[in-house]
């Protein structure tokens, strides 16, 4: 796709959030909660989190999109997940999946795979560590903030996205978007960005509601990482550490306009 | 009341928030609730979080209003307002509930009914969806930030104010206060503020601040309205979208003088 | 020890901590997990957040500190944390306890004493109230905000730390860290920090963070005092208000430099 035509259709999803301004349902992590909600907002979706095993299923079944996030897990929450998947998947909702920490604890890499089984994922983003631990075995994820290249976790996502058939999507400093046949690389973004907590969160966010407006979930998946990564670039303009990058980040969501995204996207395809 | 009058009674309480420092105990949802101590302390109140069964009717005990909000519920956290919201009645603490989300889902509708009869709050507060939810069984309220006017739910309030003989709150660009005898308007606020998560949570977490100074539940809940409307417009006016509005807030909050209210409060009574 | 030296120590701990990025497994309240785990990441340390019963042994088996808070309890998660601690123990890896709310409910003060009992802190880090509750049986705690004197909890924190053969931290404006045979007095840090919630809890998580690359308990938790408290100061400096702090606190402890340490270390020994 030409970069014109390509910033072209990033900017017109942005557009489409802002004007329809999609309920994205979160079930995620206690950490992460208010960050992922504000930046959701300011790009102008509309956020809501619910994990009641009394409520969900409701709430998935008004939501345009559903985000589940599994970052300070426990089991009552897990039973939260699969009903509100189960009914965003008859629905056909897109469910973006975000498997955090995967690879450091047991449980954590088995709840990610029994959400891939039992509820596929539209959409798959992780880090390079919480990728690989999902298809080997490997164990001992340095925690939740590996900062390993996308590139080494290639492989496994392809697995990942044939086996599963869905989009993967792996952060680093340049992300990878892939679908069984195809991989999008988007260079966008900051190294002050993994010093902020819930911001690999925040882009499984973003990624459900452009997913919520753009039917193509491979694409949907690379715009939000392309307009997370640049609204990260201009705010880290401004910023002298990440408490200021913080601001700034949820500024540049609020703001972000068509010649931003022209000026700055980086994709390529493979 | 004069003008000049309804400002210096607004800065009457802010002053005595800032001295007395009151204790206000919240059982609030996870998204806000560090947002909501925030501001509270800015503003020089004292909170505190707790919801464990084995402790609330003890917090609640020694807390001068107590703030109950619906917005991540589940069981157990029913429970414990329940307990708590029945210590504070008996011992004359104002209650302030917050039914995020009524109309959403059946379980968030139903809840915020039963704390209305088992524990009826000083004070109601919420956006005109919510407020409509309780009165007709109007079901599919988008999320929690509504954008629909107050004005819509005046008569839903004035409702539930007679039934439950309390002060109900409806947040919006215009916020109307509404006892079973009388209404007041406040303009103040600012468009951005909608844009930033749980400021409807942190205005039900202000107004649990005033009514622990002021004895007129209708006037707390009033000018705790127009304590936050001002620091909100005070924050807009430096703030280049919702990540510095927060800061700037809070600043705000912090920072309120006598004189910014005299010259920035718009109360109306009908 | 001189000053000089004093600072080249406190700076040493930074660099170790930039360089090793210990991982610092924290089960801590809803409140402030985001700000702690902010301030863990601009510290240069790796926090992970992770409490359920399935992992909390596994997860506490590759960090290299734990940090427990009791700020917003519940019976399930003092299972977490008695079963994180256990394994930290029996590898020897640093313990921080916070009691946040001591002296505040009966749940809160016995809880804590059964950490204190069942697995025995390495350094114990509270308020003035809190650390007294601990002793006496003291109630009555004004929520978790208290703004008395640390002096006022000396002679409690001397018997906590003979009995629990830990040190014991207590904040205030000059903090005192006690070891069964040493005081040390921190006079760092500035008014603002009592109105942002969760400085005390960022002490507490930061202290994990320096006992993960000192060896000496003593040092360890006098250097995390000492650099909290110069980021603090740095950060008032530039902040009108509470929500400026938060953002400048995260950048200062980001951008903390070897000169700051030396020309602002406030340390006095007893």
């Amino acid at each position: 796709m030409a970069a014109e035509k390509r910033a072209a259709a990033v900017w017109n999803d942005v557009q489409d959030i802002r004007v329809r301004s999609p309920l994205v349902h979160n079930i995620t992590n206690y950490v992460v909660m208010n960050t992922t909600a504000n930046a959701l907002l300011a790009l102008g979706a509309s956020p809501v989190m619910a994990h009641a095993g009394e409520e969900v299923e409701e709430m998935a079944g008004i939501a345009s999109a559903l985000v589940l996030n599994i970052g300070t897990l426990s089991s009552r929450w897990i039973d939260a997940m699969l009903k509100a998947a189960s009914v965003a998947g008859r629905r056909g909702v897109p469910i973006v999946l975000d498997p955090v920490g995967a690879g450091a604890t047991r449980f954590r890499t088995s709840t990610a795979h029994r959400l891939l089984l039992e509820t596929p994922p539209t959409i798959l983003r992780g880090n390079a560590s919480e990728i690989r631990a999902l298809v080997s075995a490997e164990q001992g994820t340095k925690g939740v903030d590996s900062t390993r290249r996308a590139e080494e976790a290639l492989e496994a996502a392809q697995a990942l996205s044939r086996r599963f058939n869905c989009i993967v999507t792996v952060s680093g400093p340049v992300d990878l978007v892939v679908s069984p046949d195809a991989v999008l690389r988007i260079s966008n973004g900051h190294p002050m960005m993994p010093r902020v907590t819930g911001l690999g969160c925040t882009a499984s966010a973003l990624t459900g509601a452009f997913a919520a407006v753009n039917p193509s979930p491979l694409l949907a998946a690379a715009h939000a990482m392309a307009a997370m990564g640049i609204a990260g670039e201009i705010a880290a303009a401004r910023s002298a550490g990440p408490g200021s990058f913080q601001v700034n980040f949820l500024d540049a969501l609020y703001l972000l306009q068509e010649a931003d995204i022209h000026e700055r996207l980086k994709v390529e395809e493979a």
